[in-house]
């Protein structure tokens, strides 16, 4: 099982806190073969990094990944792939304030409740750095997902209320805060800003995209490709709902508006987001993630200490403005892994696939 | 893993298509000396049935269910409790029209691409038949959750854009469109009324909340609370988006505006939704789920047949104008089988319980 | 995960206790488009039923299988198939005057002590009728398994100290007592009839052979072929040690005895029963699994009751004089299981093989 | 599910190759509260270490463990626990001369076959360096364990066909060959040195003891204690057989030699290895395991390479004369790492000890 594992059999079991000597995974269930494009996966990591401009945390980490094992002569051996990843600029005295109280927004109340111990520098285990070590394992998924063509993308829809309304994923790829909108760019980073300038936050919602997804993946009844996506985006660090193709404006329309009618060609249009009862329909698949705003913000704000008293909470240290900005790489690593391991298990539901494997049957 | 399982430890593993001999699941992980309450279990499937108004599909079930194990003298003595509810009701005529067909909106396309083959009859697999197998073994999780204090309710939030003001869960209990405000009720029926005289359908929105959870469930990283109720209600036909506390809206808030300050006397408010870091925090948990409208329209629709030809749906049979009114039984049901896992796990996840349970060791 | 729960894509999870009203299983991951031969379930079922000869329990069970899912006109869906299994001929007061104590060499203290309740009718759960339920599902493995080429076959091997020495499975298949070899079969009789009217009973050794295995299936570290095949077997009511090849003998030999050297044609001799780090080699994998004696026996024995008060234990009802016999068809239902997961498995394994599935790449 | 993790609660996920960057592994589950004694673990690591005499391997490695995770001032924090152990003398031009054949009795031809591609040096994977990574992480089991008085002991029943009378499990952890039986053990060393000299290996079996074990422990009917166990032992490089209690003996006695009676003071006898219907019984828990002969012999062995062309393997390099003998290290940290996820999956199996946790309810 592991509490700290994702996946069926494309799986990642990560570990590591904030504030601890390192981050890092082991990626189970990577099949032999596989090329593995080490600059590839220092350049996914190198996205979600932090400290590359004012709208993120200025905690600055080369996050420079080494991979332990699985790897031979530049290929997968079918063996786990543990890849580590340095802590190295850990400033554990930001912390030391409020390492007796609990952070409003933050997690430090519930791991006190659950554990009675925890690493407070940083959060401990309860940080969003742990998400680098998806960034990493999720790249193995993306070279997987190339060999038979899947693409995945994301980038910013909204910050706050201020959406993309055009949507351009190359230019989310070279733009500062991963805004999809070259239009809304401006006004979204100024929504950024003006909270950091006001010692807060702001929320905002990301937009993933899978591609070429060939029709069949997702395993009913428990490991739909819907649930499945909304369990890996739930698992991301603020992530408050998820939402798959329209969503939650689905629940406003009609059966006649909602449904995707099918010709010759596909699908007439893509209400579902790709996926019907679970499985992929072969067309794109489309999920909305939606982060709340930052809880570490320097404002004071009342709280109690870990003895019940109460006492005012008020925040040094680094921290994002706006975590959705490199939520939105992580998001993608997510879908990416997601998708890797339905692409697995899908490898297994039919006995001709079967006979095509062990007995060379065509068909 | 299972394809057909939910949950870890208290989990799930269901079976039965539409219009097959039964419904029916194997529900483990039930520990020893709990009373079952076979007539609570019956009322919670009566609660789900169809049929019981014109605004619920007109398939009439009995949904008697059987229990074939893992009780004796009506105490469970922690072995499996299988479940079966026969089929009675089954028309397959009405499908044997579109049994080559694909209807929009529905899972036929994906179940025919994925494996091959289908059971076309009333979706076979892919209808939410398979959801009384749930609501079945959701009665049990809910004996478990009784004997700690924790309680489960739901009711329907929004049908269409008529959203309830004033949530009354007792009131839901009786509605016939379970639903939660008696203000809205009658406009909620009308837009679902509508719908059916229109040979059309509506979606609607659930609201469920679980009361009186001790804080310290969920584990992280990989079974937070949060993301497994994602996965849960994701996992529901029609559902299209999850969101916990002030889910969606919370990406629109600054954090100022979403952090939820703490006092001696417990949380200022709760926008969170009683889930920090993917950990109850005591505070009530909220989930709202979104349901498409149903596929099942009367209108005829463009589609193609198995063999690619184009052609149009025009479907007869009892379907439900609104899946999210009975569906409200099956989110309630899902959040108690997530809710008994975790109150499972957490069992192992401190040292001091563990000397309290094997050695007898107060605190 | 399951505590009744079997195997990892090609998984069972059974219910059912001796003397509650049915026992069966779901069998989940059967890949879609299998011919589902009812009559072989049947069989397969036949061969393990008891009260066939005197060498057998006298309960008189039908076994009648039923098929609930995941079938449609003849053929797997790729849904679950659930199977049942009535309990009929349970005479529950053969346990009355022994519901209050602890049978020795049973696991009635051990549930007592682990649930603190128990079904004492027939051992209940601990009761091998359980077992039932994995023949059954066994068989749908073995239609699988054919599919590529693969026999499972088994048969005793010894009773008591009377060890087969030429070994004919055919033989075993007509044998009342499944015996391996036609000249030893009398003696073995007479040692299982003399335990009989001994009131007494008798262990013995079932071998169990996997032909026509391709090499490759077997997933280091912890699915190794050779370590799942020992969890299976050891699974097994009354099964205290197993053995893959030379097994026990290997470890008094020189590694120049035992290596099996390879040439072109092949492995020049089989000590390691064709399996090498716990992946198969192409050679035929070759099990002996260890069955104590039956436990019940109708001599008085010393024991304690609930209270902890020591009393005499006295058997009545019927029991197998020696459970190694039909145990034999329980064995080979295992390995045919865990042959059939590890197909499964090792379908995801290696890229070259993906891309013939998704791209139909030739190689 | 991964391939490369082992338990349910507390579970382990390993990582690395012989002659990799490092070996290590992830432990999961380990409940939070729990002192780490970091000089325990290098004991531990110690006790199973290359090169400390003539009758093991020349390599000599310096395993030293480094803990990236999950501790907190000594203390867990119930997150994962990181272990990291560095290769430190490899000597891959050992292998360079076999790098395109296969060594009988190695997994080289498996690993082949399976996944087209291998990491040669040593054996890669398939090495026993894996099995480094689960002793350190059974140092943390034990140290649970303790916790609640369970112990967990090993030592070296025979060596060939040299077997212990008198077990001594003190003397076996001063023992340079971990012998239990002082008289035996010159003869054992003598086996070991003559096997070592005539270039060649000599099999061996491990006794491990489980003291202390409370009653109850083990989950039927799919993780059963001694079905874990055998899995567990089984997964160790180079064991072929595996017994609990009277084992292999057991299927030639009758019911009433075999049955254990029960009084007031317990049981008077201990045929049954201390586990009953897969659970445990009170009594010491008793496994015995078979280890081959080293397959790394120095002697000409008939063998292909991987273009199936006839060869003559003559091996270079460093290897235990005897696997058995560091084995009992590792087979002992299986038993301790099954023992601990058993306790911890036990936690869940009963609604007292539920309300005990959550309510503080006696009983």
């Amino acid at each position: 099982m592991g509490f700290n594992s994702f996946g069926n059999i494309f799986s990642i079991t990560t570990f590591g806190e904030s504030h601890g000597k390192a981050v890092g995974c082991v990626v189970d269930g990577v099949p032999a073969g596989l090329k593995i494009d080490e600059e590839f996966i220092q350049n996914e990591l190198d996205r979600r990094k932090p400290g590359k401009s004012k709208f993120e945390t200025q905690r600055k980490e080369d996050d420079k990944v080494s991979i332990l094992s699985g790897v031979f002569e530049g290929v997968s051996t079918g063996t786990p792939i543990a890849l580590v990843i340095e802590n190295k600029s850990q400033k554990s005295n930001d912390y030391s304030n409020i390492k007796d109280l609990f952070r409003p927004g933050h997690a430090d109340i519930t791991y006190h409740y659950k554990y009675g111990i925890r690493d407070h520098r940083g959060g401990g285990r309860s940080s969003a750095r742990e998400t680098a070590a998806r960034v990493a394992a999720s790249a193995i998924a993306k070279l997987l997902l190339k060999e038979v063509g899947i693409d995945v993308k994301s980038g910013i829809y909204a910050i706050g209320d201020i959406k993309a309304k055009d949507i351009d994923f190359k230019y989310a790829k070279q733009s500062i805060i991963y805004a999809l909108d070259k239009n809304a760019e401006e006004e979204q980073k100024n929504a950024i800003e003006k909270a950091r300038l006001s010692h807060d936050s702001v929320g905002g919602v990301v937009l993933v995209k899978l591609g070429n997804v060939p029709a069949g993946l997702g395993e009913p009844i428990y490991e739909k490709f819907d649930a499945s996506l909304a369990n890996a985006m739930m698992s991301i660090n603020g992530v408050k709902a998820v939402e798959i193709g329209d969503g939650f404006n689905s629940a406003k329309l009609s059966g006649s508006q909602n449904n995707d009618e099918i010709t010759k060609k596909g699908f007439l249009s893509n209400h579902s987001g790709g996926i019907l009862g679970g499985i992929s329909n072969g067309d794109e698949i489309v999920i909305k993630v939606y982060f709340k705003p930052t809880p570490s913000i320097f404002k004071p704000q009342k709280t109690i200490d870990v003895n019940g008293n109460e006492t005012i909470c008020e925040l040094k240290g680094r921290h994002d403005p706006c975590i959705a900005t490199r939520g939105s790489v992580v998001a993608e690593a997510m879908a990416a892994l997601v998708c890797a391991d339905m692409l697995l298990l899908n490898m297994t539901r039919r006995v001709k696939n079967i006979k095509k494997v062990y007995l060379g049957v065509k068909g």
